[in-house]
């Protein structure tokens, strides 16, 4: 039994190991801060188990003593969902350790993980067995895989292989109490009682601390085109969206929407960049991509594309010759954020919407913003075909100063007032953390308010894990 | 308000009609008993609401007399999920009058269905929009959504789709006290707090009622390839659809493992079926589908059944020449339910495992049902790429007496602990209903145990959703 008078860090130190328990300033002042530097806290203690059965015994003890848990993983997160409040009061609950592939079931295309493991090393582990974990975010070098499940990760392969949810059949959890909830089932077909793995996929660590997860695996694509599509509109990007669809069925794995600003910036900031289509107020970023070695997909994509051309859903397109090519296209997409950054305050927005509300919503939102924030520039980019878009609001040319900031609070509600009229989603793919907590509160409905809260109380009655997110 | 003297029935009555509300034995009689009269009950009445608006306030009226309600689509489940008890005070809520599309919305590949609408019905609307809707059962004619929901159904185009639950993007649900939780929101990206549509899908409506539902569509294929291929062992059939899988990837839309004895009986019992190739103890029906028009698919599924004979997966194989020859493929398939039911009794199971496992639990599982019932005959057949086998047990040739049913729970004892030893599931596709609630209780941890408990607690805390089901 633990001395009941020894402290809770010399408890904890006794469960992880002294040097997992880290509380000077310097150790600690990493995991304090979110990626983006918005929410700032303190804490008593970083603690860093290295197993499942000490994570269980850290929170039974902290549950004991009443204290409460941040779980953390890469901490790349853009909402503040795994930096702890300001009382210093809160452990971090870090999953880094628990870093390692637990078994990789070719047979059964299934990786079992643990919760700390970086994405990127989830890829890695995937192609040596010839397979692909296909979750592909901006950030997968740092972030880890319990914290894609936690927030229910989407990202560019949405489209064809679902969000984080969808591609987890198995999960590992510790629950408020400290028990281990296990459910690491490799299987495709499960239907014995209520499916409680969903509970702690995008529940941000609220109702438990994920630990461990099977995830499904994929034949590796053999053969990918690249081709960056100009579009007149984006009545026509959705008609575009659309053929290509029906034309490339499952081939079709990314189309990424992009405003001609958003590329200016992009190549403002990222010289060298190509500029194969000049002139366009639209483009689209097309990837397909087939599991057949040598598949005549150029031939299919580039049939889709003319035909595209000759209806008018697209005024022009070219397709990548090359591996290096076709990176530099997508370099184009992916450096927006950064470009964005580097041009001064913006006001971002993640917002998701059925794919046929969207060209309605841009029409209202862009004329809205505009007339609000006369002189602001329009940044949007995103998922089309998740319907999910990356809706932001740059200040004027030359703008620098922060006050640019004080519009966000204006600028959200014009966007997700508008949203939630086109029965969309103001948080697609970031989760609520705390930045979007009082969105929550404003558009759902007082019943599905209150049957979160009926689940939380549930599972989490004392409110120890990660208070003050999502709810 | 209503009068407080008013009857429970005359209350409902005042909410769908006198005519929704049946109360004679022969207008109740088909709601009684499910589909393979396995369970029987009785009712005070079945109320049939035209309208989400009704389904509250039933259950709402019935919540306020503390009386149970037992949720019946198209009565066509196999584990009792459907059936009243025996009491006589639940009330069945009927919901085949709600049966309309609600909305369908092709840009974004989404149809809204209520729940009483019949599966092959969401089917036709997909078809008329030149999408499909690809879940698909041996019931779908008379299974309705609503059900197919809330037993997450699987079927044959799991491999390619997924379950129920992968299919649905939105739910709109009534609660236990009769309020509505309305996210019938056709998104592919939300991240706005719990996921609480999950909780209804594969709950048996012991959670709630599902009223209402978006499901999202797909390109419908132009190419379709159909195959049988015959196979040496259950290993070498695990190794064909490895191969495949890599071979065609999405392509690969079927592929279901029939023994040769299951073969045998569903050409007993429907004469002038093919048999194409035989004298192999195994087959594999497979299924490709590709959604360009005119596909070189069939050459690509030869090259890989060829490949896979050269290297001893396969031991022939042979492909469907017309739509005709597919369809009597498909038949054979099809027909081996009805063929084992008219060949005398039979105990059925409905388990997955992760697909390496199943050679080995094959092995150990026929040799512990062998032992035991002496000239009993295993009929075993399933979606082998979900990992999923109906694994079912025929009595000894001539044996018709009802007596054979006395070993089932011996049997179901030997297939389920050996299912549990290899980390499968007791229950792959069929759910739990009163049938494996057991199973249920001797299977799962006690602390999964205990959450799906609370979680019922927290959404139906007098237990009158569906009772006795599930829990």
């Amino acid at each position: 039994m633990a001395d009941p008078g020894a402290t809770l860090l010399d408890r904890l130190a006794g469960i992880v190991g002294r040097p997992h328990v880290l509380t000077s300033a310097a150790d600690v002042a990493p995991y304090l801060a979110d990626w983006r530097g918005r929410y700032r806290g303190a804490t008593r203690a970083v603690v860093k188990p290295g197993a499942t059965t000490e994570v269980a015994a850290v929170v039974r003890t902290c549950a004991e003593v009443g204290v409460a848990i941040v779980p953390q993983g890469g901490n790349t997160g853009l909402c503040g969902g795994a930096t702890p409040d300001a009382t210093g009061h809160e452990i971090v609950l870090s999953l880094a350790r628990m870093n390692r592939v637990r078994a990789l079931d070719a047979a059964n295309a299934t990786i079992t993980v643990e919760a700390g493991m970086p994405l990127a090393a989830v890829h890695e582990a995937a192609a040596a067995a010839g397979l692909v974990f296909p979750l592909s975010l901006a950030s997968e070098g740092s972030c880890t895989i319990g914290g894609n499940l936690a927030t229910n990760a989407g990202g560019t392969a949405v489209l064809r292989y679902g969000n984080a949810r969808d591609l987890t059949l198995g999960v590992e959890a510790v629950l408020a109490d400290g028990s281990v909830f296990e459910a690491l089932r490799g299987l495709r077909k499960d239907n014995t009682g209520y499916d409680l793995k969903q509970l702690f996929i995008g529940a941000e660590g609220t109702l438990g601390v994920v630990t461990a997860a099977v995830l499904k695996l994929f034949p590796a694509p053999r053969t990918r085109v690249t081709a960056l599509a100009a579009i007149a509109s984006v009545e026509c990007a959705v008609a575009l969206l659309g053929r290509l669809q029906r034309a490339l069925a499952d081939r079709l794995t990314g189309f990424e929407l992009m405003s001609a600003f958003s590329l200016t910036l992009s190549r403002k900031h990222h010289p060298g960049a190509p500029d194969p289509l000049p002139g366009h107020p639209w483009y689209a970023l097309v990837q397909a991509d087939d599991a057949v070695t040598d598949a005549p997909l150029a031939a299919l994509v580039e049939a889709a594309l003319a035909a595209a051309i000759e209806a008018g859903d697209a005024a022009d397109a070219v397709l990548a010759q090359s591996g290096e090519q076709a990176a530099r296209m997508w370099a184009l997409r992916e450096n927006i954020s950064e470009a964005q950054r580097r041009e001064g305050p913006n006001i971002k927005h993640d917002i998701s919407l059925p794919v046929s509300a969207i060209p309605a919503f841009m029409a209202e939102c862009g004329d809205g913003l505009t007339r609000a924030f006369p002189g602001s520039r329009l940044v949007v980019f995103g998922h089309l075909g998740d319907g999910n878009l990356h809706y932001n609001l740059s200040a004027p040319e030359g703008v620098v100063a922060d006050a640019f900031m004080d519009n966000a609070e204006r600028a959200n509600r014009i966007v997700h007032d508008l949203v939630a009229h086109h029965a969309g989603s103001f948080s697609a793919e970031h989760g609520v953390g705390q930045l979007k907590r009082a969105d929550l509160v404003r558009y759902k409905g007082d019943v599905e308010l209150r049957l979160m809260r009926a689940v939380k109380q549930a599972l989490d009655p004392r409110g120890l894990m990660n208070p003050g997110k999502v709810l």
